[in-house]
């Protein structure tokens, strides 16, 4: 049996180490780093797409789900993507080095906070293999190391990438233990690096609710949680005249990832029950169009009889797959607090044509991201500007929606006098 | 045997209720309200005095040490006192309902960051009743409900204070669920509080070591925590130009609060082998002096031979007492290695004429405050600026250092488009 607690261990001190000279670096070097680790990639793109088909084989063997694979699966362009996106998150603002607060006591004394990696993340993630490079490019760039926790069924990929990785940390003199690789799959090891806390500053799990859960229970350092995605679209009274809009809004929402199986799709429509009259018919022929499952509330089946009866359980899940459950509200005040009540706190969406029902909206749901006539899908990295992200944090604190490299950044108050006393 | 679940679900439902009234009140409305608190402290000071005396009277029956019965001890002063501090926070910039970042994509989607109050805060914290009223003000200032559990000796005073403090809000028109005290002192409704993630956002627990250990080991809420403050100063090589400041300074860092029970008070102090040939004995004896008692290490001890010898696990000691402990370093690396290792990222100071040596001290020593030429004692929300502060976060997540009124809140995505699909 293998000494995990040991092996771990050496893992949590040698990132530690490596993010101590990643915190001395200046931010001019970690980007050339990643412009390396760019080149990196692109020239072991045959190296990568070979582990991959490893992985591909091993997956189709244990009948792992189609769409498992198809996320599973790289060729030479997605590698090239890969590069494509290390060299925008390159590209991105300098995170961490600058002042962002400051002021002088009129005795004086300067009372400064400076912007500073956090110091050694833990990533634990699932199976797409992009997710490698896109979380060791956005941990570099704001100067972390970070430990990588991959999916079994990526293992190989995974493995091929980051050591890409490291030759383009190695070529810029830097420590290659600044992105490590859990190179075992077994679970066993993971309760013993959820108690690294002497040297991981923050845990970011992405994957499933039941991951995520038990990282929670099991760690002793700080965890930033990405649950669930119960989004809601609601259909507001003030509708009349972006009822095309509407529909398209409602059908990119739920349909526009393959499959549904993503976090920022529409879960739930919510109508003003004078928007239903005129459009809820014509939305869930939409999405029926689109071989959606339609799940309807008394009122909603009255309107569209083909809807299957929503229980109470509908309101609180989230289907990941091509259905949706439709609610009609009596009230702006009883879709918030139904989005309050039974959302996840991920991305709901206000569609209206006034403006103090929107900002009613705005200030009362307790949502990461409120959109206002705009599919609930743009909600992610990428689309927001951060050049890609780790992750879309459901938690209210240190970061919140989606997380691009400044969200693993933290600070520290620089008070500079001359003498000063208490 | 009372059913402590229903009752703390209870004061959860009241404070999520009233939070939810918080968020949708202007700034304007939150700062009257805190000067019709600060008045109605002000007029209730002999009730609370009255309260106080009860408090003491136990106190003194139950042979409390002298130094928590002063902690206690409140007079129409130090009431009058605590208004003023309502009222600095009340004048403190307006902490929610910033955009604080915005862009708009080529294709006019428009995303932004809006500053919100985190909803529900829960603050565990020991005897000064003064806390109460910060507390209370720091958490309405940034729109947050707060639930209140302050240490059973302070009771009675508590009670009279958040009896004022619901007055003021009731003459402003807001719920007094904003403000709940926990009337019972009982321990066992702890952890039932600890469980009510469904109304609660945040627990702050300020406070002695165990009782924080206990809430994170509880807890299901995110918990920001206030560890102990093993704080250092360290006495560079080029000091040569500024003996007294040196000698000034760790005099202030060490004794400036009486009795040393205070979070950043120097526990340490390190020498650089050239500094202490010419100041090691000084500084010995000018804390000799003020009652210090001195623990040292071998080089130390030879220097000034009445040290009593440090052992390893003094190192990681917070006294919490007139106890220091010198440690002679042979360079600046060593004594960061030193703090990094056994400092608890508090706040550590470098006094130094060098800017090189200050610069590697402020870039690689990891705490949360970094005192340059400078008391440690000058680590506290007051005395930065945030007119008080709800505790000081050894935290590397969310909020770092002295918190005041803008660490209580967190931020939304709010995206506003035309009809925008993804």
């Amino acid at each position: 049996m293998t000494d995990w607690k040991t092996t771990v261990e050496q893992i949590g001190i040698s990132a530690r180490r490596a993010a101590g000279q990643l915190s001395a670096l200046g931010g001019s070097a970690r980007t050339a780093a990643l412009l390396k680790i760019a080149e990196s990639l692109r020239s072991h793109r045959a190296a990568i797409c070979a582990a991959n088909v490893v992985d591909l084989d091993q997956a189709r063997e244990a009948g792992l789900a189609a769409a498992m694979i198809e996320r599973l699966k790289l060729d030479p362009k997605k590698v090239a993507r890969m590069a494509d996106s290390v060299q925008s998150i390159a590209a991105q603002p300098e995170p961490v080095g600058q002042i962002f607060e400051s002021r002088v006591r009129s005795d004086g004394l300067k009372i400064q906070k400076l912007r500073v990696p956090l110091g050694v993340v833990l990533f634990f993630y699932e199976s797409r293999p992009n997710v490698t490079s896109d979380a060791a490019a956005l941990c570099l760039k704001s100067g972390n190391a970070v430990i990588l926790r991959g999916g079994k069924e990526a293992i190989h990929s995974n493995t091929a990438i980051t050591s890409a990785i490291a030759e383009g940390l190695e070529k810029s003199g830097i420590d290659p233990a600044a992105v490590q690789l859990i190179a075992s799959t077994d679970r066993a090891l993971v309760p013993h690096l959820l108690k690294l806390d002497r040297y991981i500053d923050l845990v970011i799990p992405r994957g499933g609710e039941s991951l995520i859960r038990a990282v929670v229970a099991d760690s002793t350092i700080p965890v930033l949680k990405h649950f669930t995605g119960n989004c809601h679209v609601y259909v507001d009274q003030a509708t009349e005249s972006i009822e095309q809009k509407v529909r398209d809004i409602c059908i990119n929402s739920k349909t526009s990832y393959p499959g549904g199986g993503v976090c920022n799709a529409a879960e739930k429509i919510l109508f003003h029950r004078a928007a239903a009259d005129r459009l809820l018919k014509k939305v869930c022929q939409d999405l029926v169009e689109r071989n959606v499952e339609i799940r309807g509330d008394e009122s909603t089946r009255k309107l569209f009889p083909a809807a299957v009866p929503a229980t109470e359980e509908d309101w609180h899940t989230e289907y990941l797959s091509f259905t949706v459950a439709i609610k009609i509200v009596d009230s702006l005040e009883q879709a918030i607090e139904h989005i309050n009540r039974y959302g996840s706190r991920h991305t709901d969406a206000i569609l209206s044509s006034d403006p103090a029902a929107i900002d009613r909206f705005v200030k009362t749901v307790d949502s990461a991201s409120i959109m206002i006539n705009a599919s609930t899908r743009l909600a992610d990295g990428g689309e927001y500007g951060l050049g890609a992200e780790i992750g879309i944090s459901t938690d209210k604190l240190h970061a919140r929606g989606p997380m691009g490299a400044m969200d693993l950044t933290t600070y520290k108050w620089v008070v500079t006098g001359d003498g000063h006393l208490r």
